[in-house]
């Protein structure tokens, strides 16, 4: 299918739009399909969209199919901020196990994990668009659960994001038991604000 | 090139040599050319053995591979087992970091792990012969070093150890920083022994 573009100033609203429905189709067929499947070619046709449009915006599979899986789970998995530091922490860790677990963007981020340790250019795109925001959010909702000043602790921060979170993948990637809502609680509760 | 083998009862210890000598061949290979270029085909060729034999004993690359890497690295990563069960896992921690960073099986096993996402066969395999072996061992030695009762808290310690050890395979996976030795006296130490 063809789809014509405005190029001058005035086109903008339109490729807006036209980036929504490319990540919408990307995001369906990677969720529906898995990534071995997924193709450049499918989300063209999905989307009604050119494969030169889609190149345009996004040089590569990996790079298309991550931003399809940002694109999908991004509000699912947004840090609350309530009055309660610690319940906030708890509902996120226990959005992103439901996610894992009860949709597909548990098998689409082990499978986008496993195909990056293949393609350096996947890797980095991975880090830099969704695991390095995702810890700076961590990092900040922990700061504050914890009573950790985030300027001065953020290593420290990382170091125990990297291991809720990383708990969480390891589990995911291995398929080791239990990964359950319930797992948010066991391993917050093992995290104690510090009075300082 | 062909190997002769007995059959006789008294074959066993010349198995056991083959067996040896196309591990110690597996084991290099997978350390210098990686997984993707990693063949039966080839560890034949360095173990002077026959595919028929490899066979016999490993059903595909995968499982050949993933034997190879384990007859490679298990020495390195034993737990000790001192008067201080806070220096056990703190050594045998920093031994982990130390051979994922400064040598190829941090490569070889990201890689493992990797295609493990699209071969549940060999999923089923690392959990089975790697990954579950070695957390049992992890959760032995921090219930010593925790006081925690192994028999009781056993699923408190794999919460543990998932985090500690999770921590350092999401940061090798996503080629997050610092991984060094000083992360595990980091994470280490945010571990206390509890009096009960």
């Amino acid at each position: 299918m063809e789809e014509t573009e405005k190029r001058s100033g005035r086109g903008k609203p339109r490729d807006e739009n036209l980036r929504k429905t490319i990540l919408d189709a990307s995001a369906a067929l990677l969720l529906e399909s898995g990534y071995r499947r997924f193709t450049i070619e499918g989300v063209a046709a999905r989307a009604g969209a050119s494969k030169v449009t889609i190149y345009k915006w996004w040089p590569s599979k990996g790079s298309l199919a991550l931003d399809g899986y940002i694109h999908a789970v991004t509000d699912s998995i947004a840090f609350p901020h309530t009055a309660s530091p610690r319940a906030d922490v708890e509902a996120q860790l226990t959005s992103v196990i439901l996610a894992f677990t009860t949709t597909a963007s548990g098998r689409a981020i082990v499978e986008l994990i496993g195909a990056a340790q293949e393609d350096p250019d996947l890797k980095r795109d991975l880090v830099a668009r969704l695991i390095q925001p995702r810890r700076e959010l961590a990092a900040g909702a922990f700061a504050r659960f914890l009573g950790w000043d985030l300027a001065t602790r953020r290593n420290d921060l990382y170091a125990v994001t990297d291991q809720i979170y990383g708990a969480v993948y390891h589990r995911l990637l291995l398929g080791l038991e239990p990964l359950e809502p319930s797992f948010a609680r066991r391993l917050i509760d093992f995290w104690v604000p510090t009075d300082n």
